[in-house]
């Protein structure tokens, strides 16, 4: 009998309530009864994303909505600040790139942060005008939060809008869209909101609807003001994905009704456990203690230890599922989530199993002393 | 008690197997046990298209891969020909327009098909290259089928690429994709293959990917050399729609148990029976006898009768949803499906629920004969 577990920074597990959700017999999508169903998920999204402005729901995974965001707000030709520092950070270079924006990129290593300083000074040193900065809420390659609401404050009267990939980090981290002045946050729906992939979001604030509307890029699929003009009637431009709309309003229920402070509050205590449970077993983290991500920790694979085989072995042994590093940290880190529909006894569950593999593997340290440590997060009061 | 039965022309009905596979456990997508099903999957379409070319799948609505068509073959500037004779015609001159590219539009009556000829003598005609020619299948809101056999062959030998849009046809009206040499073919995952939206497919053929490697068209959520790239690790660039996949890859399992063919006899089986049964109620069809689709019929609403009314009391006091008229056909025709998980009881119970409202709104006819020439098409060997 082999029983399967997931704790990779996404997809995260799904609720029964999800999964039931998702069986249910489709529905046509411009029915009243799904209207009904749309907008309950649009105002869950706002409650979510802390944001009194329109959140547009786009059938696409959340690369789909980050395109959205570049293509609707700028021209070729525009300047853009993109900041790298991992993976997804990358992907903003990247985008700005295919639409032949200028992206002028601030590198931070990666398991660091970016600063508002840093941001602050690019942007004052920089002779082109910035029309938009593009950040990471948690860069999911690293396990590192940015500090959005310095950067905002940074951004504050200027007409420079700030951008936030909130895939991983929405419904795990806080993240105040209204009261920072964050102008436009892209998401999706397999991290912290707990459903399968196939759902991006995006909210855009009343300063970044001025640049959709003089945006000259090319779009069609992902154009909002195609999404806006739709949504005045409680519909999406294109047949949206029904099932993981459904499934969507019922995941959204279960997040108000565990309240949005208690959900930051649960990651946190995760996250808090299983940096204390790696410590504990002398392993170190990626990121720095300053800017530790509360959505999925990275942990350096010891010297001695193949990164990839633990992985692989936690997975196919004993059905563990836990992510290994990205692009330039393949087989160098392994990732567990603490986001999404996880709890403490399915920490408790990975840890064990990392603790079973390791030792397996013969790396050396005291059996038991990484549960330790974690239960000992359990018990305090958060 | 109200039980609900859905015949709208996408979404079709889910069948069980398909809700299962939806409420099963997500498994992580960069996993040996997700690549298997992805691979399956990849190997259904191509049954269902009937093509030996990659198929790749994208987690969007079918109009995001009618984008990926437009943007991976041309560029800002080249001339292409749309052909409109309906909504979803009409869409692929918007696609066109958005990108920059010349759209050379024929028209064509709602509710009769352009021929080969039309098309020939439109690029024998223009000066300008025509690059590619963009038709519909099946077209959803007049419910007409055009014949892509013979505009396949008058392109044959040139190199104009042949763009089809299948979102409604694929898996219910025979579609040759390589024996008929169509280049490009464009679906989604609401339709003939019984699953939820929220999935795009298109096919790319040697001719059409030589277009997608000069194209200079922004791209890149649906930029097909990144999908390429990706599916050669059996791989998607981004974060596939993991449920839907799987759902996708049981959905292909039983089309390919029915067998294709057997596909085809069913639609056109149900597709005669709902327009015999119009015609004996005295109602006249939209889609000209020699065009007429076998996924979806569109019936003319007699004069005297509220069409929208019809379509709303079927639905709101019987629980028999069906499809009104989209566009300039809004509350001039009603639309019944006839492709999916759907067979010949379902067809009875709509057709039984539309004589019942006729009757109610006081339309004069024999009370049982349209289900009574359903029953005679039901009866006959196919």
């Amino acid at each position: 009998m082999k029983k399967n577990y997931l704790l990779t920074p996404g997809p995260t597990p799904l609720p029964p309530e999800v999964c039931e959700a998702l069986a249910k017999p489709i529905i046509h999508h411009r029915t009243p009864g799904f209207q009904a169903i749309l907008k309950e998920a649009v105002e869950g999204l706002q409650y979510v994303y802390q944001t009194k402005s329109d959140v547009f729901i786009f059938s696409s995974s959340g690369t789909g909505a980050m395109e959205a965001a570049v293509c609707n707000l700028l021209s070729c030709g525009d300047t853009a600040i993109t900041v790298e520092s991992g993976k997804f950070g990358e992907r903003w270079t990247e985008l700005c790139q295919a639409y032949g924006i200028k992206a002028e990129v601030i590198k931070v290593p990666w398991g660091k942060a970016v600063t508002a300083t840093q941001i602050k000074s690019h942007i004052l040193n920089h002779k082109s005008h910035i029309k938009a900065v593009f950040v990471t809420l948690c860069e999911t390659s690293t396990g590192v939060t940015t500090d959005i609401k310095s950067i905002a404050q940074v951004l504050q009267g200027t007409d420079t809008v700030l951008v936030v990939d909130a895939i991983s980090g929405l419904g795990v981290i806080d993240l105040k869209t209204d009261e920072w002045g964050v102008d436009v946050v892209v998401s999706g729906s397999q991290k912290g909101l707990m459903l399968p992939p196939g759902l991006g979001f995006i909210s855009v604030s009343q300063k970044a609807w001025k640049l959709v509307n003089e945006s000259k890029s090319p779009r069609y699929y992902f154009d909002l003001r195609a999404a806006k003009k739709a949504w005045e009637q409680t519909d999406t431009p294109f047949t949206t994905s029904v099932s993981l709309v459904v499934a969507l309003s019922a995941a959204l229920k279960m997040l108000k009704t565990e309240g949005l402070e208690n959900v930051f509050r649960r990651c946190k205590k995760l996250a808090d456990s299983v940096r204390a449970s790696a410590k504990a077993l002398g392993l170190t983290l990626l990121a720095d203690e300053s800017c530790a991500s509360d959505a999925i920790t990275a942990i350096n694979v010891p010297s001695g230890i193949d990164g990839e085989k633990l992985v692989k072995t936690m997975r196919d042994t004993y059905g563990i599922t836990i992510a290994g590093g990205q692009a330039e940290l393949k087989g160098k880190c392994f990732r567990i989530a603490s986001m999404g529909y996880l709890n403490e006894f399915d920490i408790i569950l990975a840890l064990s199993c990392l603790e079973k593999v390791l030792h397996q593997m013969g790396y050396k340290f005291q059996l038991g002393q990484g549960i330790k440590a974690a239960q000992e997060v359990f018990l305090k009061q958060y």
